[in-house]
């Protein structure tokens, strides 16, 4: 019985090694590609694996991902569908997005963007602010991270709504469900996308998208690059119908360096920093369910498969 | 029986004679230098009135502080500092304040500095984040403004610690009275300047204060210009005993276009916006205290000519 640890060179394992054995040193744990007895491992820890390496696994019995999306998985044709798949839910992790997501709304309603351009031209100009009251954040995606970034951006003065596949009801936060999009989309001023990525949201971030938000609306993307038509945000910027934007993702990561995102005066770009992953803090309940496999007990976090999150 | 508006090139008066008539239409109400017969003025509106020109107003009963601060008052050397003193108290300004604060502090512990410059090179490099948690804010001046910021950035999630002349109480709050500097100065990673100026406050945010801080400290200055020696910052920014300072008051505004603040790096540059008084959210409270000078009761928000705040 062993964990195997597989990743692309996004995540050093080693910190993952380390902070597994402090919550169980028995534990039995490989780092692909030096585990070479695969037909002992069971557990697959798994970050962007690359196409097809699970199937060396005859006897794998769980996958876990290392982080809170799942999608990254299921990039790979050869993806062995019919085992359980869990994720990270970590309040360390929900806490961070909360915290990239008030930066970044913050750093919107407040000009800094502008204030640093005006700094590189000793231009001294002041802005009109809006208040966090007077600002609406709409949050695409109500699950765990969606859900308390909603509750605290409220609790913190901002005017909050909420859109969701099906209704939820999150205090001070105006909640529509799916089919109720454009009204949602209607008053919105910073829009937030924290979807999970699945074939009903991919490309959700589009041009006709855009065209129901206010002239001048802001987009901040935390959930994955693949939402967002870049092309349909350039063009949005261009003509105003968005006025600025805040990415953490992209469909390819690192963002290569001739991407004409880089040179734009109204993105800021993050390197997929909004919210990662400590090893420490969520190694205690990817060994409880390595445990809870091994009994064949129910896991915690289990994704759906038919929705893919 | 008159009301005139005295003010430099910063503020306009126009808006401030419209949100006064909105209260009360009945006022008389003038603005400088179109204010002829003087002897009528009973109440001047100062926002940095120029030296020695209340002198031409013989039966001055009041003066009322365009803003929150009354030291730009003082300046003057010919100030009549007989007369009583209000200045402006308004939840907007107390809020915009604190939102300011909140944008600055999740700026630097965010990066976002580093995340911009690093996006003019095309560089995708992950910095760890500290959280709100992790980060202690530590407030100098415990006033309206001090202690609303306080307890709010503690509600938000931040460790908040504050410093003031005399004790205060404040929820979530560790407080240090005024011969507790050091202590207070110690364990603080962000620290905010929200004192009154006064002859004891001007000059204090220097080199030894910063030599008190941890190692890498950062500042944010919202109070005035004058209470921080400019060449000490820019000493302590080059040896890193403070890495950062975000700077919305200067000693001379608008900041000069060859000041070396403009082309640092590690310094944000913002043009005294980060609270500005809205006409329409203060005239009520002006208006109060006009008529209450009329009948000669006690009036609100009266400056304490000792503390000189």
């Amino acid at each position: 019985m062993t964990i195997s640890i597989i990743t692309n060179h996004d995540n050093d394992p080693i910190p993952w090694v380390q902070s597994l054995k402090q919550v169980d040193p028995s534990l039995d744990i490989r780092i692909r590609p030096d585990d070479k007895k695969r037909a002992d491992v069971t557990f697959a820890l798994c970050w962007k694996q690359p196409d097809g390496v699970l199937k060396e696994y005859p006897n794998l019995e769980c996958i876990c991902s290392m982080g809170a999306g799942v999608d990254h998985l299921f990039n790979d044709p050869f993806f062995p569908e019919h085992l359980p798949v869990i994720r990270i839910i970590d309040p360390l992790l929900t806490r961070s997005m909360f915290e990239y997501i008030c930066a970044t709304a913050l750093y919107l309603i407040r000009d800094i963007d502008r204030y640093t351009a005006q700094q590189r031209q000793s231009r001294w100009q002041v802005h009109r602010y809006a208040t966090m009251k007077e600002t609406t954040i709409g949050i695409m995606g109500l699950g765990k991270l969606g859900a308390y970034a909603a509750e605290n951006l409220s609790r913190l003065g901002f005017t909050v709504r909420g859109w969701s596949n099906t209704l939820k009801h999150i205090k001070g936060v105006a909640t529509y469900e799916a089919d109720r999009l454009e009204p949602f989309l209607s008053g919105t001023d910073i829009l937030v996308c924290l979807l999970p990525l699945t074939d009903q949201t991919r490309g959700l971030l589009n041009r006709t998208l855009f065209d129901h938000l206010p002239e001048g609306a802001s987009l901040i993307n935390v959930g994955r690059g693949a939402h967002l038509v870049e092309a349909d945000l350039l063009a949005a910027l261009d003509t105003g119908q968005l006025s600025r934007a805040c990415l953490d993702v992209f469909s390819t990561e690192p963002l290569p360096a001739d991407h004409p995102f880089w040179r734009h005066d109204r993105i800021l770009v993050t390197p997929h920093c909004s919210s990662i992953t400590d090893p420490d803090s969520v190694a205690l309940q990817i060994v409880k369910n390595y445990r809870l496999m091994e009994k064949g007990a129910p896991l915690i976090n289990q994704v759906d498969m038919a929705r893919g999150y």
